[in-house]
């Protein structure tokens, strides 16, 4: 397992296609250090140049994530803060960044930076008895960065009222306006999040790898704009052995053997 | 009261921590004309620059708001109408540039620049009989300005059925579709409300106050541009004296003491 | 009827104030080729120039269309396919450009740039029993530029749910998440689509042709620069003899007789 034994704060697993990386911080409820986001940025990098299809980002304890560590937080100043800040972007940018589908299991409570992992995920299953919260408009601070992935997941009077209530929203309420994909019965989350993961990560690994990274470079613009962006990949890939591969296998009416 | 006094076309009362602004033109619909317009822009400053945490937009009479006054409208050339678009457009961002969270009381319909005032506000809670229309594709001219919020709180295609329509939707449609937060029974809209707007008001005044700000600075935006918006304001606001106070408040495991 | 007889692959029908345009390649489940894109491009600019108001996409067989035609795609180069993309999206901008009401009747199962139609469309209504997908991800290839135009109409976890699984989602869901405006019993298709196109049209086409223009222009970018488009456009057309009647027929309390 090599490097994955490191870490201190997080558990990884390889198991099979999947790589699973748990949140293991219970006493602090999986809140976000800077050690404990080195962490997990770490293990996602490792991951996306691993071979595995999937990553599930899931968490122990009784609490999925917290948020900010503000006992890491009150002693910084401005540049200190703005430091971990980026550290925390950077840790949301390479969720997005890895050519595996990520995929949040959501057991329990997200708060703030949890919230946020959340959002950055490109799936997300909760059980039905978890909640979900921006709650720094209640506490003196504000949910500023965690509100940018979650101000791309759901309406704006939504997000409205998260970031200015710091109210909890349920699982079921979470799905409605689209935070998450599903919320399910608490004693099916693990088949939920298999089920998806399967239906996500067949066929090709590396058509979906650039197709998620190109889907989200396209989102937020313009149309014209996003045409400009996904049209010279989508001919760039034409060429690609998969999609050669996926286009014989459906002309020839059988079951391609993908490249890779 | 002082220049609260002033107006004609509204009210304006301090309730405890509220403002309270009533459209009171019933005998025109609460139609918008420029004196119209620039009370309530003259009103929301006002009330922005005043310690009161929340305000709340309302009308009294059989319609919230049916938009501009076409007898103010129909005289002026271009320039003059480009003017009256202008000083609505102010009163629009005046509404989200206000420190206070703004919630928009909805007991009627609202149509064309009504239905703009209610996408504008932070947040809407409307009676269940109440209804939102953008009408202006039924009249010759068309919703333009008004669909520019409305297109930022409603999918693409709800907001083509709405501008191509001119149809009315009920309150529990709007609702679905992330145009108001909440649609409750009549005779319940006051306390729903005031449970929205105590909800959100909570906490730390310039905490909430800075936070709306940056929320609409960061939307529409590219995920990463965003963050450059975000992470700069969240890194100075931490070395607040409200976000040091619920920091340690968090930490030492006691009621926080907001200092503003 | 002109050139309209001279099209291979659709059927182009005026039936009052509107155009009917049907994709006509069932035995290739309406898949688009370059003839079949060509053709849908020049419908719609023929249209487009005629005094129609509305013009209805639909298709004949058992799929509504299954997208890219790998057919035609196979044996082409990055610069052919790329040549195709900029094909397609042309047709994507013309069905936007139009002044028209554009209405996608979607009988049947809608794929990839069969579902890209739909999603660029100013309305859709489908039957009960359509179902729509982004195939591409499990099939090396990737919906890069069918995703262009979902993701504008949808949440972003539904639409990763849809391009990395490629699943069917059926037409209720569809209509839940914003892709269509109704999914109707199969028997009311025909019925449904009519009414919406009927209320979608009625009034000053010239009002409502530069209002569909405006509103896409608009969307997509941070609020003030909407209404910096959208401003100029509303004062220049409070000017037009369609919103002088519309106004005037107002204030007077009769009925507007339309100048074009």
């Amino acid at each position: 397992m090599g490097v994955m034994d490191a870490y201190q704060h997080i558990q990884v697993k390889r198991d099979g296609e999947t790589v699973r990386i748990t949140m293991n911080r219970p006493s602090r409820r999986n809140s976000l250090s800077e050690d404990h986001l080195r962490e997990l940025t770490a293990a996602f990098s490792e991951a996306g140049q691993s071979d595995a299809t999937g990553i599930v980002l899931g968490a122990n304890g009784p609490v999925f994530s917290a948020g900010h560590d503000f006992g890491d937080v009150a002693a910084r100043d401005v540049n200190g803060v703005r430091d971990l800040l980026n550290i925390c972007t950077n840790l949301m940018q390479t969720i997005q960044s890895v050519p595996q589908v990520v995929i949040a299991r959501v057991h329990a409570l997200a708060t703030a930076a949890g919230c946020q992992l959340v959002a950055t995920c490109d799936l997300a299953v909760a059980a039905e008895s978890a909640g979900f919260a921006l709650p720094g408009g209640k506490g003196g601070w504000f949910c500023h960065t965690p509100a940018v992935p979650v101000a791309r997941n759901i309406g704006r009077k939504r997000l409205m009222e998260l970031a200015l209530t710091g109210d909890v929203v349920d699982a079921t309420t979470a799905a409605e306006w689209g935070l998450i994909n599903y919320a399910v019965p608490d004693d099916q989350l693990d088949s939920a999040v298999d089920d998806l993961l399967a239906r996500a990560t067949r066929g090709s690994r590396s058509g979906k790898g650039i197709g998620k990274q190109t889907l989200y470079a396209q989102l937020d613009r313009p149309e014209a704009d996003a045409y400009n962006i996904a049209i010279p990949v989508m001919a760039a890939l034409s060429q690609s052995a998969a999609a050669k591969e996926g286009m014989a296998a459906f002309l020839e009416k059988r079951h391609p053997v993908w490249p890779d």
